[in-house]
């Protein structure tokens, strides 16, 4: 076992600062280890007790009969730090530090940190600033929240990891509360050594556990965490991550609560969805999401079946599927007559969806009837029952008939609770039918259980750094930047620097036909504002040109440019934008976009992080609006979107060998020239260490 | 008092199929009438009863006492008819019928609506359809809901219309979770006679209601609506309106449900925004924004300040507000050496915003004393307080201090209940503390306490006959379009109809330079499709081109045009559109957005429905992203904002001059110019009935 099993699963743990007080913070961990039935042996450590709770209680870590699995400090900052030395020191497996007043508070507590994970040695530590950590598959509690105080706690195959105990403590009262059960919850905290993905690791090859739900801050480790997430795709365990710090205002906060550090979260979304995992967007959902995964059913398609005996109710969840993106068609004729003649009533009024049965609704046979027509027709990938306030009266028949119904299909069943009514919201979860009360959840749902199981592994490009071998540091000129596009296959215009006039008019003539002439500067990065650009120049134009663009130059006080740029002209096709930055916490990431003006007023780009698969680039395209565009728009001719793909995917390569020598690029316009004609790159940049 | 008025608060009411059985549905309303002390008669009808809960029973409504003021109706749809006839006959001011299997059925039940309707006379009639009302101001309960058989149902000041019996059943339970108090609750149905805007236009003038929420499927006399939703605005009474149909499943369940006809859900969107209603976007928003805005309390500006003992939960509030648009910034220098007095901490710690007490908020002292200092900051408009487990122990402490502060301010103060803890959030709702229990529901909430109180009112334009004589149906050529538009003080391209080539010559020549040629022609709406527009021609050229378009047409089969357009060429503009078309069920709608490609391609459009006021012209413009461009994008210059804004304003005037004629009108392109330069009507069409 590594340490990370021995501080979810220990034999022996010791509670350093422990108090005889149950009703204090400090009594809880040794009480709810008691009462939770905790198998293992409970060391607790205090020099002024003799014996706490019936235990018998050590003046010191040295003092201990063992070396514990595992230790949890009740301790306050300014003693937490001894209390650790002496554990890594009697050598115990791993170590939970609740206090607060570290990296959050202030640089102070930064420093406090550093020192608390130097005393550690080669102990694993949770924490500091964690609420602990709650093994509900094992009835180990090594936690101090007050949410443990709760009554009844089901166990269950959902595992929760946390890097804000609030949440932790939110979550397991929330779950509590509608018979959502949950096998291991961890805080992680400040994440001085273990932090979320460590958790993540463990959790994917925990048998007890068959959904992780994260809510996640910022992340430490991305690589690791990529690692983990592909390794628990390919295993079929769904990760759901509820994500702060998509607000400027939240990734501040983010920042000060627990030092993580905040990469945009555009690219978080773009990573998420590379490896599969679902992102919760309402914090409901992430109780919502992982209740219906775990049921491990799934749909083979977007069509719903809304059954329901609340007509009001039902057009909420028709409504918000739409939204969605989830079918409700009508059922089909087959499934229509089956329905009519179970329910007595005209195909006029039964041929709809939401199918509403409103008396009916609480007719037992009648109902289970419905619910079985439904499940039954190739029409519908899964069933929503809609629970009214006439069935509350008879909950244990209704959830009776849903379960009995379930049993016999195997798509998703799921049941939406219009009036209050937590209990039944429990018993129907606690018996296997995902029930959630807000309306807003049922499409959010249904699509996470159409996710495809595994997203496509890309290959690695490894780097190279031959590639950037003699350029300079800095920006690249155009014909530089191009030049080293080119040599990965990205598609570029025809054309050739010139040092003087001359060679420009020669190259021009070598071209032939029009011209676009631009000067040459790796100082410059907005050539057309000072006059750096001309269009649609013969041979003969170009010398006076060239003039005419150096004396613009001078009179805006521009440096000296390297020479001119010949380039053939490129027309009619689509402008599109290529692009590649860092981000300062998950790494290389490449931008598709409508270019031009599209791209900045109307945003239309869409992100991965590097490698990426084709897949992947081709969903890119098929993400962004301007995907009409390349379609052929109001009668254009279809534009290369295979040139594109591979445009995308040379460029994504160019940058995986440059390394990470190279901080920027872009192609931007990026021509897409109708079928069969290719794409050019017309200008670009790259920026380099 | 008026019909409506002797619904809500009978003297004396008939229970029309009342049976002795409480348990059954019908039996029910009497027992809640007599449950919740209705001080009026009660007169159940039921010829095979002789009392019913003690009450005489009479055999038939000939037999009534008296003429009731209101009268519940419990039979099934066959008998229905009769009992209304009956009560109507028997002089009973309003009656309430409960049954299904009417409009919403099929077309038979369509009937069935009609015949009821007709036999109800000069009688009101609330439904069919209908789960009644409930009227908690006085305790009278006129339904057979379910939700009725809730323990304990607050009064409060927000009142509730709903469409749906069974969305008005889930409001009323859920309600009375979480201690909001509602006025009166009416379900409309199906809206036979009685609709959601009699209500509305009631409850304006109820004193016990304070806010009016609305579960709405679709509206059937939009004109009194909006007339209503007006004096609602200017007697600050909010609306908040759940309105399903935002995707074609909810708005096609919706007809079919209520039978109610759905306009284009974007245009309902302007409507509220153009009222001032409050549009809820989640169906938790349609409880929890009305619970806020019955404080009375409004938010100056849109600043927050997050106070919270736990950092995940603060950090998932600021993160939703900065999504939402709500500020979150950091105390000013006076207010954090304030709290940092207060909380013996660092002023590096407490600078922030969530501002984090940690253990401190355990302190009622210092609990009361940081939340009074937030509130006095100049620097915040109102404070949300986050209250996570470690409160859960002594909630009445917490509610306590939050009350008490609240009472020494006039800024809003809300709360966020992190872990499940219901009793908290009622007993902070009952308290005059909205509580909310969704993160996401903070900068809604904030946002909706922002409202400005009266939106602009616009002047009708009275329709004038005389506007469209002489006009054919159908299509207008780009001529006539666009001198109706210019008649109303649209700028438009000058231009010149011409019958021939020659014609077309002499044009071109009196208007100089390079000019446009176009076919004109009422029967070919796209022109350029079929070669029919020609740019940039000099005088000289325009004969020719005149030829090559009529034999072009001709190769394509166009009918023969009305002859030519030569009109001047406008260069070096920002390209818009602007649009008229009557919604089917909301009436006529003016829409302005980004021309071109973008139209289409980004929909960045927006929408207002006739008449608009200047400022709405105003604020359709800051509404697209186009404003950027309009603005003066990468250094172009801006272009004529106010000009744009004139020709919004008398295009609207043009539609409403030429009344119900004017079926559809669109300027596309119309190109804005540089400040100072104007706007112009490039292209235009307009489509008469």
């Amino acid at each position: 076992m590594n340490a990370v099993g021995a501080l979810l699963r220990p034999r022996s743990v010791a509670v350093v600062g422990a108090s005889a007080d149950a009703g204090k913070m400090t009594g809880r961990p040794v009480a709810y280890l008691q009462k939770h039935g905790f198998e293992g042996e409970i060391w607790p450590v205090n020099p002024r007790a003799e014996t706490i709770a019936g235990l018998r209680c050590y003046p010191d870590v040295a003092a201990l009969p063992g070396a514990p699995d595992a230790a949890i400090v009740l301790l306050g900052p300014d003693r937490a730090e001894a209390a650790v030395r002496d554990l890594a020191a009697r050598g115990c497996r791993a170590a939970i530090v609740l206090a607060s007043g570290y990296g959050e508070a202030n640089e102070e507590g930064g420093r406090r940190q550093q020192a608390l994970k130097a005393a550690a040695g080669n102990m694993r530590l949770l924490g500091p600033n964690t609420i602990g950590l709650v093994n509900l598959t094992d009835g180990i509690m090594l936690s101090a929240t007050g949410a443990l105080e709760v009554g009844e706690l089901p166990a269950g195959r959902i595992s929760v990891v946390s890097q804000s105990g609030g949440i932790l403590g939110s979550l397991l009262s929330r779950a509590a509360d509608r018979g959502i059960g949950f096998a291991k919850l961890v805080s992680t905290g400040n994440e001085a050594d273990l932090d979320s993905t460590d958790l993540i690791e463990h959790l994917i090859d925990d048998a007890a556990t068959d959904v992780i739900a994260v809510y996640m801050e910022g992340l430490r480790r991305p690589e690791a965490f990529k690692r983990a997430a592909r390794r628990a795709a390919a295993l079929g365990k769904p990760i759901v991550i509820y994500k702060v710090g998509r607000s400027e205002s939240g990734a501040r906060s983010a920042t000060s609560h627990t030092g993580a550090l905040a990469g945009a979260d555009r690219v978080y979304d773009a990573m998420f969805r590379q490896l599969g995992v679902i992102r919760a967007e309402s914090f409901t959902d992430l109780l919502d999401i992982p209740a219906a995964l775990v049921t491990g059913r799934r749909m083979a398609g977007g069509r719903v079946a809304i059954l329901t005996s609340t007509g009001g109710a039902g057009t909420l969840l028709a409504d918000n599927c739409g939204l969605g993106g989830i079918e409700v068609p009508p059922p089909d004729d087959a499934t229509t007559e089956r329905l009519a003649t179970l329910l007595n009533e005209d195909q006029a009024a039964i041929g709809r969806n939401p199918v509403d049965v409103t008396l009916a609704g609480l007719q037992p046979e009648l109902f289970r009837g419905a619910i079985t027509a439904l499940l039954e027709s190739p029409g519908y990938d899964a069933v929503v029952v809609v629970i009214g306030s006439s069935a509350l009266a008879r909950p244990d028949i209704v959830a009776g008939a849903i379960v009995e119904c379930q049993g016999r299909s195997e798509k998703p069943v799921l049941a939406y609770v219009s009036p209050h009514a937590p209990h039944l919201v429990r018993l129907l979860n606690e018996k296997g039918i995902p029930a959630f009360a807000t309306p807003e959840s049922c499409a959010t749902l249904l699509r996470a259980l159409r996710r495809p199981a595994v997203p496509p592994v890309p290959a690695e490009t490894p780097a190279d750094e031959g590639v950037l071998a003699g350029l300079p540091s800095g920006n690249l000129n155009e014909a530089e930047s191009k030049a080293l596009f080119a040599r990965f296959g990205v598609p570029v215009t025809r054309e050739h620097a010139a040092a003087d006039e001359a060679e420009a008019a020669a190259a021009a003539a070598r071209l032939g036909g029009e011209v676009v002439l631009k000067i040459l500067s790796r100082a410059i990065a907005h050539k057309s504002d000072i006059g750096g650009v001309r269009v649609g120049l013969t041979a003969a134009q170009v010398p006076d040109a060239c003039s005419a663009m150096l004396e613009s130059l001078r009179r805006a006080g521009a440096p000296v440019p390297e020479g001119f740029l010949v380039q053939e002209r490129i027309r009619g096709g689509v402008e599109m934008i290529l692009g590649f930055h860092r981000d300062p916490q998950l790494g290389p990431v490449i931008l598709l976009g409508a270019g031009g003006v599209a791209a900045e007023l109307f945003q239309d780009t869409t992100l991965r992080l590097l490698p990426i698969a084709r897949d992947d680039a081709e969903a890119m395209v098929d993400e962004l609006k301007a995907a009409r565009l390349l379609r052929g728009y109001r009668g254009a001719p279809p534009a290369d979107i295979d040139a594109l793909v591979d445009a995308v995917m040379a460029f994504a390569a160019m940058a995986g060998a440059a390394g990470d020598r190279l901080l920027e690029a872009e192609i931007n316009p990026l021509f897409v020239l109708p079928e069969g004609q290719g794409a050019r790159a017309v200008d670009g940049l790259a920026v380099l260490r």
